[in-house]
């Protein structure tokens, strides 16, 4: 995810140190280089080890699990193993997903497999999978029962095998070029979705919360988010803030699955779709071609579809909440949340109305 | 591991339909081609979905967990959820490994990247990853405590970092030559070793046992036991019965890290480390090449010493259960499994005086 632009709300930010240090904590006194590989990934040491002075990404997914444990009555600390849990889960998923996908680099630097190759980068990714676990157990020594453990560890262990078959979709979607708008939010709401998801949901358990309508509208919640900030991402691909960096480039060059091409796809013109068809049928999409389907993208009025795509599924996500009798405070701080993190970088706008809905 | 022939002792195959059910229980009624994928990794399917008929392989973690659990004193049945959870972790590994080391055959069918490309398969790895615990949490459901599930998933956790700590330094030891003897054994234990001991110990907690001593001896067992059927395996590479198959050749190509070579490499004359350098500076090690690698290592003793490490690791383990005063028919059984899963298939037979020992 990089479409965040802008003042992150305070809701996301307040505990990112804390957060930070737990999840150096993990990795820090473990000494194979294995775990200098991790610690690079997470981007806190160079490539040999060395210290890197940088500030950290927001931890999407572990700001979620805190903010969510917090709004919905729980102590921040508490959530602390939660976060944690979530936020390497979903590293080992970007780990894996660079390999997948030949992604050079990773947040302005080489990924973990350009760096260390791919047999290093699937056992590093599969390592952080099993450590992801780890601050559960610790958690468990310090008094967090083992019903809540067990809990959390079912909802992390669902939330990616949904990711996985996500990811299995978004793969097999990537062959073809008759995919529906529906199909692709569908599998966006897996493939993204679902680890957004599991993060609100470990909060909320490392909360105290144990109302069955309450997780279920969570769950909605992080699947409709993880859907938004999908398309916001794809708006970003075709309409960024200046120039297109490496990373959308890679994505546009992998013909990627986006809702702007689905959208031109499933409801365009018969000449629109014959346009867009000869651009993804050659081998790769230099950036000629790009400019091309830009232009066939502006005229067939897929900025807007896009556009209105976000802000129906931030109003879903936040509706769910609202369905579900979710307390305000944690609908405010939700829904916040979930719009500063699905708007669009470059020049796509949400429109207003829908965003005040949301 | 393909070192086991001759007849599997009763306490390991006696239960193998009941977990080949409880197996296959988890992924066929899921519709998603993603099942199908590590449905056709455990031998059920084709690649088209058509059922295969065909005798499944002996499910070697599964069943170590079942005998455990059942020598100490545990119903065959309370372990089932651990042995396919053991299982599964077990085959999410070889999923990645076959992408790692770019084996194009498993057990003699093309194997799962070599089938779907290694974005399929990178994911069908983890979604297996994420599966071997449903069978715990189904478990819950079934009466089992929580605080025995989550002890279950603390033992998988820990197993499964152990396995690509072992992972990493076996593919960094691939680029090196100067691997001691000590160091491939260490290294052995963590990759093959740590989820076999994973399994014993998941399946003696399934079985009620809780003595810390007990655990931490079959520990022991299982890590030794894992170098054991490693070096069994290198002996069937070098000293094969009859043609060396695809899957060994493979091995030699990729320069795999072997005992037998580590042997000639720390102890044997100038002479032979010489030549088995020289071998080994080759881009690939072809056929003629591995004829004259064979014959150092003849020369150089290599195999009987592998044989006789063998027979000091099966040692090991069983005096780990003794120590640990594990009761003597569950060292009965588990040392006879030993025995069968670490005798090499080909022509190295370990010294009968150290087996009775065993």
């Amino acid at each position: 995810m990089t479409t965040m632009s802008g003042e992150a709300p305070a809701g996301l930010t307040d505990r990112q140190d804390e957060l930070e240090a737990a999840l150096k904590a993990l990795v820090s006194e473990r000494p194979l280089p294995l775990y200098r590989m991790m610690g690079y990934h997470m981007g806190w040491v160079e490539t040999t080890g060395e210290p890197r002075i940088s500030s950290p990404p927001l931890r999407v997914h572990g700001a979620l699990a805190l903010l969510a444990c917090h709004t919905l009555g729980g102590n921040y600390s508490n959530a602390l193993p939660h976060a944690t849990a979530a936020e390497y889960l979903y590293n080992h998923v970007l780990i894996h997903d660079d390999i997948r996908d030949g992604n050079s680099e990773r947040d302005g630097r080489a990924s973990v497999w350009w760096s260390w190759g791919p047999a290093q980068a699937i056992n590093t990714g599969d390592g952080m999978h099993a450590l992801a676990r780890l601050s559960l157990f610790e958690a468990r020594n310090n008094g967090v029962s083992a019903e809540s453990v067990a809990d959390a560890i079912r909802v992390l262990d669902e939330a990616n095998l949904d990711t996985c078959e996500g990811q299995y979709r978004d793969i097999t979607l990537q062959e073809r070029l008759d995919v529906s708008v529906d199909e692709y939010l569908s599998m966006a709401e897996s493939q993204t979705g679902a680890l957004l998801s599991g993060a609100v949901r470990l909060g909320a358990l490392a909360g105290g919360q144990a109302d069955e309508g309450v997780l279920k509208g969570l769950d909605e919640f992080g699947r409709k988010l993880g859907a938004a900030m999908r398309v916001a991402d794809d708006c970003d691909v075709f309409w960024p803030d200046g120039q297109r960096d490496e990373a959308r480039q890679g994505r546009l060059v992998a013909k990627k699955k986006t809702l702007p091409v689905a959208h031109v796809i499933e409801l365009g013109s018969p000449t629109d779709r014959r346009k867009v068809g000869e651009i993804y049928m050659e081998r790769v999409i230099d950036p000629s071609a790009a400019d091309s389907l830009v232009e066939v993208l502006d005229a067939a009025g897929s900025k807007e579809f896009s556009a209105s795509a976000i802000s129906r599924l931030l109003h879903e996500s936040v509706s769910a909440l609202e369905s579900a009798k979710v307390p305000q405070d944690a609908i405010d701080s939700l829904s916040e949340a979930a719009m500063y993190l699905a708007t669009p970088s470059g020049t796509v706008s949400v429109p207003a109305t829908a965003r005040e809905d949301a």
